[in-house]
């Protein structure tokens, strides 16, 4: 069966609670923003295309359970809060940042159509969320595909089988499904060319050690868990082909925001001649961004650190430095960034998407997505 | 009241069981060779001049205890094979086996010296443990001073104060007191010369989180705990002016084994341009290896990445990789090698060190440490 973090059906939403991975696989109903707000803070669903997902999810299903209105000027002023407060859960992710621009302009634009009424707005303001869960999945399938055969193409033209390194979770758990950099991974699985995975347990939160192994045993994919400071040993010894990891946020130069660590494991991989690979839809690109230094760097509670499972594993009183992200300079990034419309060099990057926000510009007025 | 790990008079050998730390400061007594054989295989002990002080101290307290004999040939079978037994609890560290080929010298040696008897070759051997401790401390001194002031003229001619970055544990804990690259911060911090200290947590074993974060608390060392994977932002972010480390073996080439995640580090202190340090006795030296290559790293059971405190961390199933070292090579150790005999860079070692083991050697017959 597939792994499903997100359960969504007209009216209702469930996550897979992912703070009690891998031991439970509980499902948390959420009938609100509010709840979504509180589940991204905490991390029960993470990964900056889950996150953009659950958020407008939430408003879909407050929607349709008739929050908002009366009148159309408070449902829009209703749809436009209430994105906000789902930006400021964790300020990092762009995904949900577009999302929230774009769904709030959209329900604006409807608002000012002839005969348009509440309903018009309500229904289209959940179709935009419904759509964004399709097109996630399908964008994954096509980060995947294309990923995969470009990394073929760079590390083995001539076939035999690719070890991959990767780091925190970019699976079906932080995406509709799939997976962006896991996604990959799944993509040469399935073509019969992957040998070997290995994945980083990804401190402090373990995302590696939790969910991408338990992602990666669900589905049989041959993987191994090391530790962070292990992949530099890892390059060395165990073959490495090839690093693929996901992002938070890309922005126009191609510096790319991402799970701490990641900045460092692309210094490695350069310094063993290994391709280094961002996978991320386009929806993860901030081309208004026009550097890494822009970047807001979220720096999150030091119990992360310092606790697990309520224990304390640190000495007491010691102070704690907890950066969420760290950001990877495009010049690092030597196998290219993969997104569902190809796999681009970080200079590239910029006349990709510019070239297809242009053609979505031309029907900006319509339904997006 | 200064942190002691080994607590040692005639007869008594005491060790501060690491294992329970942070939370608890429990003294283990240790009675015998067997005894610390378990020590150290469950790291109750552990940093390389610990165990080989730990070792020989257990030694000493079994033949104080009337072990071994009756005879001289039979004394001197006896603490050859007790000896043989410690080396290879922890085959990576240097330093045991290097006192284990010293002692079991020294003792077939007296034991053929006119006049010898069970009673004077028991109390040499007894007496050989006594002084590495002695020693070790006062090497360590050394090396902290020597270190400190190297490090400074690098990186900080004019005056002013420096951040240094670490890993593992390599202090009071690891050794007989004060520590090797933790001395190097202790000497700094003395100096009035110390900005911060950033320890890693280090990753399975977290000596990094429990131990030196501990140390440093306890000495009122200003300090600040990251995961393994921020030390590349930390360096961009935090002003990092140079990175120190331990060892666990050096060889003649200056590769350098030491804990897993070194390699790494060394990598990331190369690309920001920042000196890396490795902090080690002589007695961690090992010039009879020419290059790295030759080290054999012990790998150590997959429960130190999976399990925590005897729970599950990470997903079922996944499999584990673990090699409880790595090796740095020598051009990554761009700030030099500092011992208790001076600092230097890894193309002088081997000279350097040749020469005080040629003067050592003219009193080959001499009691040694």
């Amino acid at each position: 069966m597939r792994l499903e973090a997100i359960r969504y059906s007209p009216g209702s939403l469930q996550i897979l609670d992912q703070l009690q991975l891998p031991e439970h696989c509980h499902y948390e109903t959420l009938s609100s923003v509010q709840q979504a707000r509180e589940a991204i803070r905490a991390m029960k669903v993470r990964g900056a295309p889950a996150i953009a997902l659950v958020g407008c999810l939430s408003l879909a299903v407050e929607l349709q359970a008739g929050a908002g209105g009366p009148g159309l000027a408070a449902l829009v002023a209703f749809v436009r809060d209430q994105l906000s407060l789902l930006v400021a859960a964790r300020p990092t992710a762009v995904n949900m940042a577009r999302a929230a621009r774009d769904l709030t302009h959209m329900a604006a634009r409807e608002a000012e159509l002839e005969g348009a009424t509440e309903e018009t707005v309500r229904e289209r303001v959940i179709r935009f969320a419904e759509d964004m869960l399709e097109k996630d999945l399908k964008d994954n399938r096509s980060i995947g595909d294309l990923g995969a055969r470009h990394l073929l193409e760079q590390t083995n033209p001539r076939g035999g089988k690719v070890t991959v390194l990767t780091h925190c979770n970019t699976g079906a758990l932080a995406t509709a499904g799939y997976g962006t950099a896991l996604g990959v991974i799944r993509s040469l699985h399935e073509m019969g060319r992957l040998e070997h995975t290995f994945c980083t347990e990804t401190r402090p939160y373990n995302q590696g050690a939790r969910l991408t192994a338990f992602e990666l045993v669900y589905e049989k994919i041959p993987a191994t868990l090391i530790t962070d400071s292990m992949a530099a040993a890892a390059m060395v010894h165990q073959g490495v082909s090839a690093v693929v990891v996901g992002a938070d946020r890309v922005v126009a130069n191609g510096d790319t925001a991402n799970k701490i660590g990641t900045y460092q494991l692309a210094i490695v991989a350069k310094h063993h001649g290994i391709p280094f690979y961002v996978a991320a839809p386009s929806s993860s690109c901030d081309l208004r961004l026009e550097t890494g230094k822009e970047i807001v760097i979220e720096e999150r509670p030091s119990q992360e650190l310092t606790d697990l499972n309520g224990v304390r594993i640190a000495a007491q009183g010691i102070r704690v430095w907890n950066p969420a992200f760290d950001v990877t300079p495009h010049e690092l990034i030597t196998g290219g960034i993969i997104t569902e419309l190809g796999v681009f060099a970080p200079e590239e990057l910029r006349a990709a998407l510019s070239a297809t926000i242009f053609s979505e510009g031309q029907t900006l007025d319509s339904p997006q997505m």
